[in-house]
């Protein structure tokens, strides 16, 4: 049988990495990196560190392939997201079943924990689906981004009692649901920031979490908007990408 | 200066502490475990437990006092969670203020991640708003519950580009916000379970999770609600306690 690992390796800091993390680490004989073009070398970089420093024994294989490109033109978003992931499953399925010995355990590393807006999950159980590989698999959580966040604004992501909403840019932009009033966004290209610039709402900003360039930005989102903005756009051209990620509280209405 | 660390000590299985976390403990010349009475006990030895595994140098202390009791009777949940936070804040106040030297660390262990429905945070930046004693603090994060049920079921929390909404047994029994068709639950006497019964829902629940105890159901929140029930009386009678969470997929209404 083989072993499929999906590693949650945390967002940034390598020490982010569990002790459950390491172990999973240490047992794995090939690791699959995808390259997503020069914009994230930095990301496949911090997986080559976190492989050198935890692993006891160098004689892991690292297999290195093209990831596949998003159509950023399908007629809507998860459509195209959806093709993007059949794409991804054709590439992991040929991994595992070429690069993989029977008896071997493989490993994705996975930025973050694999449960929140990442598609590994979803591709491997495509594979399953499809009943064309046999292989076992096992997940391994990872601290977010999100919990990055709170940590170095040190924040609690819940007002007493009350939920936290996990949601995207693009969701943002629909307005949050009624009741919603803390919201942490992810996958935001920036649009997100002034979609509730009228209203009375705190923001707590970060990019780079847990990592050297990490920014942190906080105040009342009107006064602070435009610094926000001016910081994605500079640090954007200084690192050619940027990762952020922001919690909004409103002030609960009547 | 005195320094005081929360460490976010994952939810469970002790290997859920990060490596960031690892080097916290061994920082720390204190540890201060509230007591909350015999029920958790299990929860204070995986504090120890973490503690004896993790730490090199054995010369650390441990003062351990009896934590306040939220009063369950206060006028509303809200006055009382925040006369609670005063007494606690009173309690963290004498041990910062008199079983920490100056230049001493001093640490708590929070269970899953501080940033999540606990209130260590809050409780110490009420101290710090008070004024009356000075010291440096830092949060590190760690593995939620939410993290460890994801894994657990092999599940990503959101469906594709949608938003995931985190909130408590009590909110769930006002029903799910308008758009929200994914919520993971926490802090739940057993009384939401219930609560979207007559709607296509699918559960995906766990109790002590990442430990030896670990119990998993799923399926159809209809077919399934009973056994959860069941599973919950009998464990909570064998163990004394329980602790568990779930995540609920709404079928979306047109």
């Amino acid at each position: 049988m083989k072993t499929v690992l999906l590693i949650g390796i945390g967002a940034g800091n390598p020490d982010y990495v569990t002790m459950q993390a390491v172990k999973a680490l240490n047992e794995a004989d090939v690791f699959f990196f995808l390259d997503k073009g020069q914009e994230k070398e930095d990301l496949i970089n911090l997986r080559r560190t976190i492989c050198e420093r935890f692993i006891e024994d160098k004689s892991y294989r690292i297999v290195e392939v093209p990831g596949p490109v998003r159509d950023v033109e399908a007629p809507d978003y998860k459509s195209g997201v959806q093709a993007w992931h059949r794409d991804k499953a054709k590439i992991f399925s040929d991994l595992i079943g070429n690069e993989l010995a029977d008896g071997e355990v493989g490993a994705f590393l996975v930025w973050g924990d694999p449960s929140l807006y990442d598609s590994t999950v979803r591709v491997i159980e495509h594979i399953i689906a499809e009943g064309l590989l046999a292989f076992e698999y096992k997940i391994i959580p990872g601290i977010t981004s999100v919990q990055a966040l709170a940590a170095e604004h040190k924040i609690a992501l819940n007002p007493i009692g009350e939920p936290v909403h996990i949601t995207t840019g693009r969701r943002l932009n629909e307005g949050l649901p009624d009741g919603v009033d803390t919201a942490v966004v992810m996958l935001d290209n920036g649009s997100g920031l002034r979609a509730l610039i009228d209203e009375d709402v705190d923001i707590f900003w970060g990019a780079y979490l847990g990592t050297p360039d990490q920014v942190l930005i906080s105040g009342k989102l009107k006064e602070c908007v435009e610094a926000i903005e001016e910081a994605r756009s500079e640090e954007r051209k200084r690192k050619g990408w940027i990762m952020d990620t922001y919690l909004l509280r409103r002030k609960p209405r009547p």
